[in-house]
């Protein structure tokens, strides 16, 4: 067992090159590899070798017309009762029975339709007859056979057949196999309860091989491989055949898809018992499907080679005790498979008893360990040093970032992004109103956000962000408006001065390329800020719709008030009103039946406008009101988290639940302004200004840099400046670090410090405008960069799609911010959305960001007995206990940053979060760093001052190396949905 | 390969005896079977051989204290380098690391927990070279050892080890092993940086040993088997021993559960790549935990019979290619494994060459298929022959009827039915009351279900029924009430004459023993019962909340008219009663303000009082209350199904979410009151009459026999009794063929005939009554069977606990049903019930009764896109169109049901559901016997007319004997919810 493999030097070598990322399938879904055998130095360059992709399929040789009774029933005996043997052998037909490409797909004869793809499973037994029949039978590798034709007569000349044999046996194998192939809708499906076969169309067999939705999933390049297998009653002994062909051909019917064959494999002899060749059959195209050993196979020269092949393919190979499971059951495609790679680097450790796994780890752990710091963030020790190495990095980017736009899916991108934009600005531009009393309103919010989105996109070191009004900023924009109306102040101007401060602030980051400390904030600190963020507008969406509980309250049946009147000053003065309005409303006579000349039940505007005064306790209540809105908040908040899910559901083809979820908000507003419409009842509405001005009335564009406050407060505003410049730090950096993660394998570099940079200008900009403040926002970021995926279209069964990268330009994120800047003109459209619809939406949002992080799961783990707890990675390293204790420490943190909010201290929350940092920093005190870095993940120091420490530190991913490599080569999805948007 | 197994005549005797349920797991869980080596008597009687449970320890050896560095940071690299042959060998200590039961649980050293159970796999060259080992080492069968030092004695001294060695050896395996017992909450948490060891009480291992919680869970008579492993650096060659010991001891501390031992595994050798031992020893732990493994291995003779049972254990297993499968993923337990059985038919069929799986199948068949009838539905032949012979049956039962419920599990069983009794109650009487305008209501719903079902459960013959009003009961009567309303017939009088014709049909039926005809209903029959009677529960629930919004109307700000004045007969009159009231009410200030005299605001109950009348459009409006009953009704439905669906939840102990899921209607009802009671709202309220006395003013509780109606009219309601009849019929007896069926293991039998005739009885004299009709109910009955369900308490790791039947008694239905009458005097609490909370329920019952059929399931499927489609058994057997085509005709014959519902005619439904039958019949002609097999089941003829066809239709379960197995075994679940409770 310990023989050098064929190839393995090749191997070897190339893996010294390896910088391809692993963990993908070796299917060879690059461009264009070569179809004619694989070039060795192609594969030395890229690392995997690149060959390509093959499609297997087993066909068997079945009895005709009883084998066609024994194939739809199903049972073997049956087959074996009739007698094979007495048949005569040219009545046999060849059948598709299952294929490969990576997983094996069973055709589910009764149903007409390929089973859903799982992992191939065989008995051991028939690997074992399998070798046996190959190491006694015919090998030919780089047959040079150039039709089917030639390519059974070389098969069959080279066994010790009796003519007569060798002719019918041709005879057999030249015919024409009948496949089942899937198409849509063309059989009858009605008034027949005789058997129906497969679809078999006699004239266009051609026609449909082509057509074959399969071969749209295949990639170019891809080769067929074919096993034929089967009972055949005259044949005296087992017959193995294995061909290489040399060139690749169509070899016409033989493959369901008109693929050229590279292999082909054939399995016959006289009957046997539970079904051996079928399964022989399928053990030899699930040895052809391994990628290992089809890479062996494809450079192997002679049978020793070959059965090397198997023997490895062997050792290596996992076993199912038959009394615990089940082999007829179907595994599903695991998430993902065991990197090529691995496998033949612990094949060389058992060869040459070397273990040196430590740079694929260390590798890895780049790949896939949580933030690994981009390049980008390395301090260059001069004054605004990141800012100019970024400005030179995009610089040369710029033509491009225009011209790699020119793509179909940029348009879909915009659409969707446009409308992501435009109800984040609805929403957040309804709740700046709301909170800001007016001083920010919904034409702000449009404007603000078209001006700075598409300022940034022109100008930012990564122009994939969208910037929008975050949580964060809008928590702090409220308190800092309370605070000034609690002091009097004039808003607009002080906030003028905080925008100035915190622009200067920014800039001394910049300088100081302080965006480097953004290693600091490990998922501890995110996830503290985004669970404040996210309770706060779970709070402030309930409160809302409590406050509208008291502006519109609920009438009891107990309650003495009741009714209203409209009653007039002078008891004649109204008559010829009276007289007047009489002819258009008929519900007048009431009032006259009254007998009142001095008082009538016209509703409260109505008598208004008579001249009369709306007299009794209930004059100001509106009736229905409140419950009304309670049911638009819960619908629309219902709603939206119902269309998130839609998603993941089994219901309808994957492009409209993919639209419904992306859209869900805009949905559920929709929904909302429907339902409210509907009932026509007075709800309140979103404010909207009728003409293009500020919402404030008189006001102009610009703020007046002092207004109504004293000269000092411009100074003093440094101070709420400060917190607000820690706020949008945090917020901005820690987005920008989630979107330039290395898993987007983004291309054109990032631009931490151009970015902070941009975002301090335009703070400048909007304060000086009297607008909302922006910053990077997170998921709609994702969203973006989601939609600008670039995909590997042809896909095999059971494999997702492979990631290539990203659509990384300019251009989507300016048309948005230009189509949002356009809307403006919706305006008066916008002022039937109820309020108590943004409130749901409010509370979706908070909810959905809340849900997103890992605390969040941990929590949940508190509630779960230890036997229900899912096997996540964490608790299988880190004791229950001590996961809890993480927990609680974080629940305190939070509970204390959520006390000082509620105090009027609140507006220093920024320094609470950042004082996270230092928590974290003493839990180093509490916990180990194994514990850490599978609750957290490890901060920067312990990597650099302590070598040993670091190295230490390694373990676990070692350990996880050999019992979790399953969960640690998982795409890590992003988590921390930190702007709340 | 084709040898004898050892033991293997014993099977095949033993097979010929068996009828004790396959499918179940071996485990030996029967009360007493003798520790002392299994008693072939025994086993020959019972089936399956009954060889005590085996559990299974693997122990490593590792070195100290490199050893517990190697093992926690789980690098198996670091101690290859240290070199584990320099240390002294007796610094080595041994380590328990995995364990077996019927799954493999891992020790997660870094987390301190086990893993959850999970499917064992091993390498492939493991199980080799253990093979090998053991081949080339010492087997000792039926070794007498008392203990574990004779046992390591004995191990020792047959192996050819130098004296030195030997010692070593000797004190190396006599010393104490580290076993890691999960204790609950025991550990220090809190304050430690330092790696934590698992915890080790030097002083009391022995007491941990005992009360370690596993030993709960394994059976009385369960035997223990150790695996020894690890690497040795004093060791020149490997060395393997396999003792089976001839009475099982307690081997002191080496097993971490204190059970005698049975079998005992060595294997060590010199350091080896690959963690070799370690997965030898996993090896061995596995074959030893394979039931087939393990029933060879108890009676094997020699090294030779040890040999055979690896290498039949080699040919059964299941292989998983190395390129498509991570062999470090866990795969949970199965639902259902393998059935040992026809493990051992498989091989027979090979070894024999022999092929008769056919009686196994009929059993599977008879076992599982869909609605076996049972033997009491038998035809005698004679008039009241069924009924006699169910009294006969019944009557030698009787006293045992109420000796079996001396148990306390009968204590919780009364509790739950109790309160689902009630909620059944109130909520159908509700709604009867609402539906028959008083005729009926909740007192006289509390006193028939009374009545009732403690009479029922005296009389009849399967006393498990809980009688209630059902679904389609509940629809007839309010069909007939609007029938009798629309002819003006005094209704009561006219409903006791139904009762009386329906009676006496049913005792015709009685007579005929037409109850053997069930069989006809076919699944087709009860899906579209069901989902009509379903669907009228949720148009009905939607209908009334609809109705509530006209009677409480929505006021919309446009409306002119507004507002309600209180005015006074003569200007003067009241002035006394003026002054009278004013100083109670500070609000009467405001009428002064008016200036009015002859009017004011007063609420309009207490200006009636007052003498004045209420003028103005709104007076009889009373806002806010429908948006509130929405709310209401919404949250009931909503709490209700959320509450249903926590029993799959992972959050809460079992017990909790089997409380929350059972009770909630319950729960969601006491939800509905607190909520309407918090905001005392005048939503409309339960009709209860405030003493004992029935809801309809003006009658006693006897229903006059004619009344107000012409004497032809009892003839006349011959006719909608005809067609109650039919409802009766199918309702009561579908019921009752859902609840015998031989899945529930009752012992008593059934009594069909005998049922009916008490329906029939009670229906007479709920009609005396003027209660409700009563029939038996599916999901309550089924609640209280399951609440009464013997199980197997000690359940091993990863293994459902096993089902051994029901405490079939009289006494818990008798006891639930006289609390039920106790409760009458609840009456007065009740009226604080909001209706709309009761919609909620009611739909909710509709929803859930009509998610619960297959036919709910296939017209999602036309929804599904087929790659998203679930892997369902029918799916692979029939073809998507022809599924298809099957649920549009179910869907078509729904329409067609409820237009005829919907029109004046509707009364005549329950002809149209028997109507089905005949649509089912001629479905014939349509499908093939295949098809319909799979998508319904077969009608009776087919099987007793055409032998050959009937045998044919046997090849789709052959079919799935092959492919479906897994699938085929799940215990079915009840389905067919048809009373809609």
């Amino acid at each position: 067992t310990k023989m050098k493999l064929p190839g393995q030097e090749e191997f070897e070598a190339s893996s010294a090159h390896e910088n391809a990322p692993a963990g993908e399938l070796d299917s060879g879904l690059g461009p264009g590899p070569s179809p004619d055998g694989p070039s060795d130095t192609d594969s030395r360059e890229v690392g995997v070798p690149k060959d390509p992709l093959l499609f297997i399929q087993l066909n068997e040789l079945l009895g005709w017309p009883q084998a066609l009774e024994w194939r739809e029933t199903g049972s073997s005996t049956a087959s074996l009762l009739l007698g094979v043997g007495e048949m005569p052998p040219i009545m046999l037909s060849t059948s598709l029975h299952c294929r490969w490409v990576l997983f094996e797909e069973k055709l589910e004869v009764g149903a007409g339709r390929w089973s859903i793809p799982h992992v191939p499973t065989v008995a051991l037994p028939s690997l074992q007859k399998l070798r046996s029949l190959l190491a006694e039978g015919l090998v030919l590798l780089d047959c040079p056979a150039q039709s089917l034709l030639e390519l059974v007569e070389q098969v069959t000349r080279a066994e010790s057949l009796s003519p007569e044999l060798r002719g019918q046996l041709q005879a057999l194998l030249l015919q024409k196999p009948q496949h089942y192939i899937q198409t849509t809708g063309t059989r009858p499906c009605w008034g027949s309860t005789h058997r129906r076969k497969p679809s078999y169309d006699e004239e266009a067999p051609l026609k449909e091989q082509h057509q074959n939705p399969l071969r749209q999933r295949l990639p170019p390049g891809a080769e067929a491989g074919t096993v034929l297998a089967g009972e055949l009653g005259f044949l005296a002994q087992p017959l193995g055949a294995f061909v290489r062909l040399r060139d690749p051909v169509v070899l016409g019917l033989l493959t369901e898809v008109p693929l050229p064959s590279r292999f082909f494999c054939l399995l016959l002899g006289p009957p046997m018992l539970a079904k051996g060749y079928h399964e022989m059959g399928r053990a030899a195209a699930v040895l052809l499907s391994d990628p290992q050993f089809q890479w062996s196979v494809r450079r192997a020269n002679n049978l020793h080679d070959l059965l090397a092949a198997l023997d490895t393919f062997l050792e290596e190979v996992t076993v199912l005790p038959p009394g615990r499971w089940d082999p007829t059951a179907r595994i599903p495609p695991p998430k993902c498979l065991p990197c090529e790679h691995k496998r033949l680097l612990s094949q060389l450790r058992e060869v040459r008893g070397l273990a040196a796994p430590h740079r694929i780890q260390a590798e890895d752990r780049h790949r896939h360990g949580p933030h690994a710091p981009s390049p980008e963030l390395q301090r260059t020790g001069r004054l605004f040093g990141g800012l100019v190495q970024d400005v030179r990095r995009k610089a040369s980017w710029y033509p491009s970032d225009f011209l790699d736009a020119l793509h179909p899916q940029c348009f879909s991108a915009v659409l969707y992004i446009y409308l992501a934009t435009i109800t984040n600005a609805i929403t957040f531009g309804g709740l700046l109103g709301d909170a800001t009393n007016g001083a920010q309103g919904v034409l702000e919010s449009f404007l603000g956000t078209a001006v700075a989105g598409a300022a940034f996109c022109l100008m930012a070191g990564q122009p994939l962000t969208i910037l929008s009004s975050t949580g964060p900023v809008l928590v702090f924009e409220r308190l800092l408006f309370s605070f000034s109306r609690d002091y009097s102040l004039d808003y607009l101007p002080f906030r003028l001065w905080v925008g100035i401060w915190v622009a200067t602030f920014c800039l001394v980051l910049v300088a100081t390329e302080a965006s480097v400390l953004v290693r600091y904030f490990t998922r501890f600190t995110e996830e503290g800020f985004c669970a404040l963020i996210s309770l706060i507008f779970i709070y402030d969406a309930v409160g809302k719709m409590l406050n509208l509980a008291h502006a519109y309250p609920i009438q009891r049946p107990g309650s003495p008030a009741y009714g209203c009147l409209c009653q007039y000053a002078s008891p004649g003065g109204n008559e010829s009103q009276w007289t007047r309005t009489r002819p258009k409303d008929g519900d007048d006579i009431l009032i006259m039946d009254l007998g009142l000349i001095n008082a009538s039940l016209l509703p409260p505007p109505e008598c208004a406008r008579q001249g009369g005064h709306p007299r009794g306790p209930s004059c100001h209540t509106v009736p229905d009101i409140a419950f009304f809105s309670l049911l638009l908040f819960l619908t629309s908040f219902l709603f939206a988290m119902a269309l998130k899910h839609v998603k993941t559901s089994r219901f309808f083809p994957s492009v409209v639940r993919k639209v419904l979820s992306d859209f869900s908000s805009v949905l559920a507003i929709l929904l909302g302004c429907g339902l409210d419409a509907f009932l026509g009842l007075a709800t309140p509405k979103l404010m909207v200004p009728r003409e293009f001005k500020p919402t404030l009335p008189g006001r102009g564009w610009l703020v007046s840099p002092f207004g109504a406050n004293p000269w000092w407060l411009s100074v003093a505003a440094a101070l709420p400046a400060l917190l607000l410049s820690i706020l949008i730090f945090m917020d901005q950096q820690i987005t920008a670090v989630v979107l330039n993660r290395v898993e987007y394998r983004l291309q054109k570099g990032a631009g931490f410090h151009l970015d902070l940079f941009c975002v301090a200008m335009l703070m400048l900009l909007t304060s000086v405008l009297g607008l909302p403040w922006y910053v990077s926002a997170t998921i709609i970021s994702l969203a973006h960069m989601d939609s600008l995926r670039r995909e590997s279209r042809a896909c095999a069964p059971g494999q997702p799609p492979r990631f290539l990268g990203i659509r990384e330009q300019r251009l989507t994120g300016l048309v948005v911010f230009i189509l949002t800047g356009v809307s403006i003109f919706l305006a008066p459209v916008l002022k039937f959305i109820p309020m108590p619809v943004l409130y749901g939406i409010f509370l979706y949002m908070g909810v959905a960001a809340l849900s997103s992080i890992q605390f969040m799961k941990r929590v949940q783990l508190l509630l779960m007995p230890a036997k229900h707890q899912p096997d996540l990675l964490l608790l299988r390293h880190v004791p229950l206990s001590r996961v809890h204790l993480f927990t609680a420490i974080q629940l305190s943190c939070l509970g204390l940053l959520w006390t000082i909010k509620s105090t009027p201290a609140a507006i220093i929350f920024p320094l609470m979060l950042l004082g996270l940092v230092g928590v974290r920093k003493s839990l180093e005190w509490v916990f180990s760093p194994q514990e850490l870095l599978w609750l957290d993940e490890l901060m920067p120091e312990e990597e650099r001052s302590n070598p040993e420490k670091g190295l230490e530190t390694e373990h676990p991913f070692s350990g996880s190396d050999m019992e979790d490599s399953e969960l640690m080569y998982q795409p890590k999805a992003p988590e921390i949905n930190i702007s709340v948007n």
